[in-house]
């Protein structure tokens, strides 16, 4: 099938190089690769067995050990009569304000966080707002780069009064563990979804090519008393992303 | 100030004109033109009023006449500290399943809807699952294009088991009076929010910019006893746009 093409003559050359790496390793992680690049897109329908081993010169065990390594990982996911689809997107649930740490875990993923900022500044009107203070109170300003799977997929900036970090320091890698270990519970959230293209600079910290939009998330959390605790923005890659409203 | 040259010189040349329509009117017009077509984008702040009386050589009184109006139409928010601000966003609340139509009357908004397609087929798998019907079910399936306040802001298709709806041609406007007419009430919806470009189709559609992405709605509306009642997948302008989940 014509349609096939341009992935499985990507696929034969990533095969034909040497390597001491088992060949449905090599063909699971070429998959993997094309997923990332967008050549494989979410809910993409991939070839069936035969056809890749045909296309390939290669076992059709070669084949089902691979899918059966990408589906373990969630890379690919299988149902009755659509065959094997690509599952790139990561679920996120607006509902429940968990966080992003804790919902991939939860779905069997590693989260990871890379923070460019931490720092203590004077909110301004708008983020006072929010958060229910007047225009120059202390917040804490924390901006990160967040991974899953050790792919970047989105830049967050939060907003925290003050008073909820004793020390920025030791938030690791998700600011809502450090919040329950204080016993401060993030309950309920409210959020703004919208779309754009993204910009210069997002395009260089998540390495996202321009022609993918980003998902804009505006959430608010707040504790079971209605305090608000974070305000944040997430600047989150769309090919990578779904989000869940219940 | 140089940022707002492409916007004066464009104001100019509209308002030097002949009409008989009074001048702050099409100082008002003009500026919902240049938000249409993504010159003025949403949350964008625009020059004062000395500015634009200034620049286009009008009256601070009739620039104050065009915003007192284009703040009543809720084309502009005014806010202490911010200015005059774009407000070209619609807000959806994804919580209720309310439907666009009553949310944008709710908003002083006027909606309207172009069907496209109305007709019982047989439901697929995929949206046989979505329903709880089996595959090759009846179902209805109903294409629109809706508009708010004239503009076409998003195309929509729905599927609808065949028994809630007994003629197809007696939904007007709004699928959703259809339903609360014949005690048909959907209380709580799932949705899945995505992004992505729009294709071809879509752009033709709804007079898109290729470069605007769309926000991919995925709804599923249920009843109290939590019987599905309709699926749904709206392609929505991600510039008109913003979904609210609570």
């Amino acid at each position: 099938m014509t349609e096939y093409n341009a992935l499985f003559s990507r696929l034969t050359t990533t095969l034909a190089e040497a390597s001491r790496t088992p060949l449905y390793k090599r063909f699971a992680s070429a998959i993997k690769d094309a997923v990332r690049d967008g050549t494989l897109v979410h809910e993409e329908i991939l070839p069936g067995e035969r056809e890749f081993s045909q296309s390939l010169s290669i076992s059709r065990i070669t084949v089902r050990k691979a899918m059966d390594e990408l589906e373990r990982e969630g890379v690919v996911f299988r149902s009755r009569g659509y065959g094997t689809q690509i599952c790139s997107q990561f679920e996120y649930s607006l509902k429940e304000p968990k966080g992003l740490s804790q919902q991939a875990v939860l779905r069997g993923k590693k989260p990871d966080t890379v923070w460019i900022n931490k720092s203590k500044i004077h909110c301004n009107a708008e983020i006072g707002e929010k958060l229910g203070l007047s225009t120059g109170s202390d917040v804490w300003l924390l901006k990160r780069i967040r991974y899953v799977d050790q792919q970047a997929v989105s830049v967050e900036e939060s907003w925290v009064p003050a008073r909820y970090i004793a020390d920025a320091d030791e938030i690791g890698i998700s600011l809502y563990d450090y919040f329950r270990q204080r016993q401060i519970m993030p309950v309920t959230s409210q959020s703004r979804v919208s779309a754009r293209m993204p910009d210069e600079a997002l395009q260089q910290q998540i390495a996202l090519p321009a022609t993918v939009p980003v998902l804009v998330i505006k959430q608010l959390a707040l504790d079971a008393q209605g305090n608000p605790l974070e305000y944040s923005i997430s600047y989150c890659r769309s090919d990578m992303y779904v989000f869940i409203a219940e």
